[in-house]
Parts: structure tokens; C-alpha cells; sequence
């Protein structure tokens, strides 16, 4: 099984048919992708939110430049970050990862204290950059899991950020907004992308080889 | 068709065997998959360096914390992004894009402007980190087709990326070094991590839900 059929066919829908639905079950199925991606020493500072209220979707909307596919989707995933790695934080994954694995609750004590004195040096802002970096991951994993479904999905950065944090309340959530990713399905004959070739850096420029 | 088993299938690969090489077609299917990945306005600042010389593998590994990933891996992949998103490269991709796409020279002139508008206001360092953050979209996109071809793959962030890039000579390519991703096959037999459960965020805490 390899995706690349499923990552040609993928492109960054312009114009989503309005009326169709993406079946639960696939939101569902994207939406653990995501889970299911790795982050930097387990830590997991990644949430998704997901927007299907029309009203709300038009105030986001006003925040994105305008652009379409937030309204016409089905639904509106926000991938948001932790804007902190805070000790609680970080001790809480390690707890409940013993937990889960059924370690004594002291288990990875050393691995534990390198990442609690991995963060206390960085700005509160470089801690956000290092969250927000993992949220790509799942960002990209979650593109991938939607295009193997045959679900359309546009990665967005242009939107403000800071306002939509404030529209949802992120900030009460320890979180902020990083991306947005529309789910939802083509219509075709609006879209201007959709018969344009898929350009890509040719592999001799892609690939560095070190044999 | 779903990543799902094979995300769950996939973990953070502690102990590779040295003696099993990834097949050369996974590892270009891997390396397609990055490149197939979207980058902010198509702008695709991410390039991968292969490395498979035993002897630059080790040097790697001794500014890797000593991890024996490094060595044991089949092909050392190293997702670098660019230093800066010079007016020169921005240029170059739109003129790439529009020959490709039988387009005139001067379409998507307004995008260009966009784009072109989008960088002098940040500093060198934001520009790098915009694009490094673009590499985690395709590091997420390559690890989900690595466990799809049943492929070990180990993203880390934990080396010293300054003495990468003065060790593979990045400046000269304007790229910088931002993850590691050893490809190869688990020895489960020496693998700590292999036999533990996967724990992730409880899907209650992983989603907000706004209806």
C-alpha cells in the first residue's frame, strides 16, 4: 500500500461543494490520523477543533481572507498548539503514559527530567513555535489519512490568528490556533485550480544524496 | 483505504537492524511522498538529504545525542528547509509553476505580489522557522507512507542542527537542517519501546467540538 496515488490526486481544493457532507465516519478516521501522529519526546501539544456551525464558520471566514472553502466545507478542523510547556503539562503526559502502560508511576525519571529542562530556557513564544512545528506533523498526516479517504482538504495559513483564538476562547484552553484545514469535497467546474498540473521541485533539486 | 493500522503499527523505533536494508523503491516512494506534501503558497522551501555513507552516519550520530538510529538506519533522511525566502527563489517557483502549466510567464501576478509582500517584514529566523515548519508537513506526509510500506521511520529533533549544516556544507545550498528521519527495520528483540502501548491524548481531550 504506499499513498502517493491518493497524494497526486489531492490538491488544494479552491471551490468545496456546499452540499455535500463528509461522512462522519471519515472526519472520524482524519481526525485519528491526527491523534495517532508522533511529536517531539511523546508531549503531544497538538489539539484539533472542529467547526461545523455555519455562523461561526462565517465569522471565520471574515478572519481568512475571504476564502471560500471555510464556509462551503463540511467541516472546519483548526489545528491548535499549546501557547506554553508547562511542568504540569509535561508531567501529566509522562503520568499518564506510565499509567497506560501499566509502569511504575516513577518510571522514565531521567527521560522525564531531560524534557522538564528542555523548555524553562526557551520564551514563551519559542515554546508555542516548538508546539506549533508538531502540529504540522499531524497536520500532514491528517492531508494524507484524507486524501487515501478520498476527502478533499486545504491547508490554510492565511487567517489571523490572534482574533480567532480570541473568537474561540483559545487562550482558556492553553491553546492557540496554528492552521486550518476545510474537509469537504471539490466542485469542479468552479474550481480553477482543479485541472492545473501539480508542480512540484524536480527530484534532482528535491534530493541531496550523501553516499 | 485508511493510514489508520499503520499508524498504529508505526512507533518510535528505538534499535534498528543494521543488517536490513530499506529496498531503493521505498525509499524513493518515501522521498515522492515528501515531495507530493503542500507547502505555504506552493512555495516548497523543504529539500531531503539521503544519507547512507557509514562513515558520515557515525559523525552524524556523535551530534545526535549517541543515538543508534543514526547508524543502524538503512538511509539517514534529513528534512532541511531553506535559510531565507529570497525574492529570487519566490520568483523562481512562480516561473517553474507557470512553464510547467503552459501559462503565460506574467500569471498569477497578483499571488506573486502576495507572496513576494509576505517575507521582508520578517527577520532571517522567522523566515526559516515559516519554512522549517513547512518541512514537519512533509516529515508527517513521509513517516505516514513509511508505515504504510511497512517501514521503521524515527523522527528526532534531538541533534545539533548548527553542526549538521556546517557538516554537509547547507549554508552553500541555503538550506537548514530541522529533523532526522532513519529509515529501516525494528530489531524487536533489543527495542524497549517495540512491546509498550502507544499513548495518545484520550479523543475527549483531543477535540473541541464547536456545532
Amino acid at each position: 500500500m504506499s499513498s502517493i496515488a491518493a497524494l497526486n490526486w489531492r490538491y488544494a481544493t479552491k471551490k468545496m461543494d456546499v452540499t455535500k457532507k463528509v461522512q462522519q465516519e471519515k472526519v472520524d478516521q482524519i481526525i485519528a490520523a491526527a491523534q495517532l501522529a508522533p511529536s517531539s519526546m511523546g508531549l503531544q501539544p497538538v489539539k484539533i477543533i472542529v467547526v461545523t456551525n455555519p455562523e461561526l464558520k462565517e465569522k471565520i471566514r471574515a478572519i481568512g481572507y475571504n476564502q471560500s472553502q471555510i464556509t462551503d466545507c463540511s467541516h472546519l478542523l483548526i489545528f491548535a498548539a499549546w501557547n506554553v510547556y508547562s511542568e504540569e503539562r509535561v508531567r501529566h503526559v509522562f503520568a499518564q503514559t506510565n499509567l497506560e502502560r501499566e509502569l511504575p508511576a516513577d518510571a522514565n525519571q531521567d527521560y522525564l527530567n531531560m524534557a522538564l529542562g528542555h523548555f524553562p530556557s526557551m520564551t514563551e513564544e519559542e515554546q508555542f513555535t516548538h508546539a506549533a512545528k508538531q502540529s504540522y506533523i499531524s497536520l500532514g498526516v491528517a492531508l494524507t489519512e484524507a486524501a487515501l479517504l478520498g476527502v478533499d482538504a486545504t491547508p490554510m495559513e492565511g487567517f489571523d490568528p490572534a482574533q480567532l483564538d480570541e473568537m474561540l476562547n483559545l487562550k482558556e484552553y492553553g491553546l492557540r490556533s496554528v492552521t486550518l484545514l476545510p474537509l469537504g469535497y471539490r466542485k469542479e467546474d468552479e474550481d480553477w485550480l482543479v485541472k492545473l498540473k501539480k508542480v512540484r521541485t524536480p527530484l534532482a533539486d528535491f534530493v541531496i544524496e550523501f553516499q
